[in-house]
């Protein structure tokens, strides 16, 4: 299958060990979904150079594009530059126009680790957002973003336009019935029509009001409202509580 | 490197596609953080048996537990067991306890997709809860839990007391600078302590306070004490706002 759709890398030792609730994969999810933009996987890995690396590699092989969040900055644990230009066979070198601006920012106090903001993979380009003092890195379809959650939104929507969006109609069954009774008529409609999605949510909370949601998922309105009917039609008589 | 910690498998369409908000990876995060588990990465993977493969050949490579949440049920998207059984190189088998259980709960009822409740790869222990219906499958160090997060919560707890402990003390200093100037103090200090933890978090809140938070992480109480006075002493005095 060739690669499409984007998946997200999220480089945060702070959230794996619950110093910060993780925000930037969630609101990837959220920005991505509402914009129609198929998500492949979110990884959230520590700021170790091999484990990133391997992490793109596979994401790589599965999505068109990668969003990368954190470990961009001037510190030692900021290593998601080395790690991108390591996946993707490159040398990291200083981007003229980042330069510029890192010089034009600190003037005469500038640090030669205030200089690392300005590193990229060779042959990278630049994506800029009127309101960031710094431009996103993208190289190869990676998109380099920062971590702190503000910079992060707004750098998502300077790179969202790029992605390439799928059309996607939802239709969805809350069924009186667990799964298993139902397993048999889902397993012959998603084994006749696997290029639709379908998804069964149990719930085992009494207040839903429901034991089972089916998804149903698929490009065109006309197919969705067709398996939806075929559902209706094959489950048990009166499973149905309600539609959406 | 010897594997180590524990690393999240998180197999949710549904999350991925912002039906539901992810909630069992978030919980992982904090209950292991809480007992002291190392939690090397979570990934939130598509229901896709090759995705699920490849993540958790990852994933075994660095961790030497895996949790995995979702994809466990009768349904035709419940494909966890086999994409463990195919990591592992094992076959999926019935397990008889299971299964008995399953033929206790539906009796005359029961159907060939309620016994798939009974599969696990081949050679699994079980992980029984008092209020669980159905133990946690585990093979390999691999343990299958349910992606209902009330279930994942429950099973969560009869798999915890079985992973490692790694005590961690923590420090933290908040200054009042951004990284830029800081960042040669502190990569002077991690490059001579590589066994200590540092990590830098710059905020560009107004109200928080401060510009960067450091923590400074390590099994001993005395090197992070050690580590601190070396960064309050080296970094530009009075840029200090506060420790914890």
């Amino acid at each position: 299958m060739q690669p499409f759709g984007v998946t997200g890398v999220v480089i945060g030792n702070e959230v794996l060990t619950a110093k910060v609730t993780e925000a930037n994969g969630a609101w990837m999810i959220k920005r991505l979904r509402e914009r129609g933009v198929p998500l492949r996987a979110v990884h959230v890995v520590a700021d170790e150079v091999d484990e990133i690396v391997e992490t793109l590699l596979m994401a790589r092989r599965r999505a068109r594009w990668v969003i990368t969040s954190g470990g961009i900055g001037p510190t030692h644990d900021d290593v998601t530059i080395r790690a991108v230009a390591l996946a993707l066979g490159r040398q990291v070198v200083r981007m003229p126009e980042i330069e510029a601006a890192v010089r034009a920012h600190y003037g005469e106090k500038v640090t030669l680790q205030a200089l690392r903001l300005a590193e990229a993979p060779e042959g990278s380009e630049l994506v800029s957002h009127p309101a960031a003092r710094y431009p996103v890195v993208a190289c190869e379809g990676v998109f380099m973003l920062p971590g702190v959650p503000e910079l992060f939104k707004l750098q998502l929507e300077s790179v969202l336009p790029r992605f390439e969006t799928a059309k996607v109609v939802l239709g969805v069954l809350y069924l009186s019935l667990p799964e298993p009774p139902i397993a048999a008529v889902l397993d012959a409609v998603a084994l006749s029509q696997p290029e639709v999605a379908i998804g069964s949510y149990p719930t085992f909370d009494p207040q839903a009001g429901y034991r089972t949601k089916i998804t149903v998922e698929h490009a065109e309105a006309a197919v969705v409202a067709q398996v939806i009917e075929r559902l209706v039609r094959e489950l048990p008589a009166g499973s149905i509580v309600r539609r959406e």
